[in-house]
């Protein structure tokens, strides 16, 4: 995983394979978007679909979001204390909901499992990417 | 840990004491803030001092969100498949950039340990709360 080139902060930038192929590695993401001109940050469990990070959500200010096509940001990262290894991946994008009956069906049997509460999550969300960058710490010398 | 009111969404409402204990436990997390009207969500090793969050940077959008007294949010969270356990705890404030001498010195001797890169991150960025919140996934019965 060396010799990528480097960013302003020294960290290595990964490819667009890397970044997919970690994005899908991890259960949990974050989803930030603008509500009422407030930056909100919230987690979610993701699955990726091809390039388009997927989740569920209930009613909220995630589902208003994307009714109203949003800008979002996703991010995800993990990081091993006793190694000092880690990595970060943001993807830029617009976020929508799946309306779309068998599209839902298809997602359904993509196996996510959301966060287990006493609350349902029928509505899938899906950001489509308009960006996609990240980032590792370099392997120590 | 069980017992808290629930919110919309079915997760439990932590109360400040625990949110803050969270936030003191992992090594990551990740900071929110507009620039140029973008959202930009980035990973940051951060402490704890007394409420206030405090993480380490090099020049970069981070300082540059702070040096303006931005609004940023600050984000954190734990989540274990096995258990299906997990919770988050968001911080709304104020970021600013940490300028006198002896409170550079203190902040130091914390023990932080910034992702390691061959770059230097001299700057101390304060995040001070306007709010704090947290929910926590509740146990299953």
């Amino acid at each position: 995983m060396a010799g990528h080139p480097a960013d302003h902060a020294g960290l290595e930038v990964l490819p667009l394979e890397d970044c997919l192929r970690l994005l899908a590695s991890v259960p949990v993401g974050r989803v930030g978007f603008s509500a009422d001109g407030e930056i909100v940050v919230l987690p979610v469990n993701h699955l990726l679909d091809g390039q388009d990070v997927v989740f569920r959500t209930a009613r909220g200010s995630k589902l208003s979001a994307a009714e109203e096509q949003n800008l979002v940001v996703f991010e995800a990262d993990d990081y091993k204390p006793q190694t000092q290894s880690g990595w970060s991946v943001v993807v830029n994008g617009r976020a929508e909901t799946v309306y779309e009956d068998t599209e839902i069906q298809r997602l359904d049997r993509l196996g996510l499992h959301p966060w287990p509460t006493a609350v349902d999550r029928p509505f899938w969300i899906r950001i489509r990417p308009t960006s996609v960058s990240g980032r590792q710490i370099p392997a120590t010398t």
